[in-house]
């Protein structure tokens, strides 16, 4: 037995998420399953580091598989990348790890990207690969909003209901905001850095967020649905469209040199 | 009758190019027109400053057209949009222009992107909207090479046989290209303005630097093909989805304001 690391990276469009479900729609993880059966057949199961939610995309992944036969990476991932074909989900990296690595239970920090649109004409480009609002959104006040999540807090309002984690306190180590030019409007990208995060975690801070750049709440306000500790107190959860998983970090990196 | 500027968006992957073609696939200028006939019945005829090719996007193209309503610009731009749909084609900005303000023959200056990346694994998140290749490219050779064609040239050899411009002379005002990290490779931007392109001229540039950044091409052979004045000197053609027209300047920005 080998085990492997995979950085994936995926458009979450067409998916019910990364985790395989029970009939439906196809997941990620069910895709990669198959193509991983193509190549040593049987049944195989990959534990990942994120398990994002329907229509979420991913451009870093990390997934790790146990496979029969000493592979070589680069001819590993060639071989995943043609199995996996037309569906858009790709290995960009893929490397040889310790048995006892493991994608999910070693990884140290998750960076997630939120991609929003603010512009009246339709985002045409970006289809499905940004979240679009008509209305302008003031910059300075998102990020004087977001300064009140920074840290170790108890993020129960930005949680959903269905959170399966053990505790509602997470500490989040980064929310930075960027503003880009976009023809006839503003495109705002949100860097989120934390060890982990809560279930819809990303899109009830960037949906709360969004209604402060609006103008429709104070910055103080996110402040102070914090300290609710409440469900109710969050914004409206944004769509996963504008969301990305892009890093995972473990105390050593699988795929450097 | 009234004038109309309009900034207009496009993804170039359904279409048969800007121009309305007799029979076949849909052309923007075609769908962009009939938009316009559920405003006001009738015929149609737009002119666009940037004839683009089949499969050529677009996040600045201006086009200008007669109506015989003075339309509030916002709500036409709004009408519009709402009849593209679903259409990939979206204006971003519509402005009332003089009657002598024409798209084309008014403009002073283009600006295309070419979106190349560098990646053995397909970049599944941005299909359709960058060329790609698998192999390594060299920065600094590409830009010695993109060197040579910046000024006035004779751009025979990087046109197109079916160019029907008067002239093969133009003058390239810029080539720049910058990096960009991209999860296990990377992604270069060509950037390029000038007064005007010929047919193909983009497209047969970015193929021949292609070129000097996988080292099958030395630096000074752009200069040496460019020189030759010969179609045959020049280096392969790339692919259309790679390319968008930017931005269109005219002596006074109809959008400003």
């Amino acid at each position: 037995m080998a085990r492997f690391a995979f950085r994936i990276e995926y458009d979450g469009g067409p998916f019910s998420g990364w985790q395989r479900q029970a009939g439906g729609q196809a997941s990620v993880q069910q895709t990669f399953e198959e193509a991983l059966a193509r190549l040593e057949p049987g049944d195989h199961r990959i534990a990942a580091a994120g398990r994002t939610d329907a229509g979420v995309h991913a451009t870093g992944q990390v997934a790790h598989a146990d496979l029969a036969k000493d592979w070589d990476p680069f001819r590993l991932a060639q071989a995943l990348n043609w199995h996996l074909k037309p569906a858009p989900v790709a290995v960009s990296a893929c490397a040889r790890v310790a048995d006892d690595f493991h994608a999910r239970f070693s990884a140290m920090e998750r960076r997630y990207l939120f991609r929003l649109v603010a512009r009246r004409a339709p985002a045409v480009l970006e289809r499905g690969l940004v979240w679009q609002v008509p209305n302008r959104l003031d910059l300075g006040a998102m990020r004087a909003g977001a300064a009140h999540l920074v840290g170790r807090h108890d993020f129960t309002t930005f949680r959903a209901a269905m959170c399966q984690a053990d505790s509602p306190v997470k500490t989040l180590d980064e929310i930075s905001i960027e503003e880009l030019p976009f023809p006839g409007g503003a495109e705002f990208r949100f860097h989120l850095r934390a060890r982990s995060f809560l279930h819809n975690q990303v899109r009830s801070i960037v949906g709360t967020l969004e209604r402060v750049g609006a103008g429709a709440w104070p910055p103080e306000r996110v402040g102070e649905a914090l300290a609710a500790r409440d469900r109710a107190a969050c914004g409206p959860v944004c769509p996963p469209h504008g969301l990305y998983l892009t890093r995972v970090s473990y105390p050593a990196d699988p795929f450097a040199g």
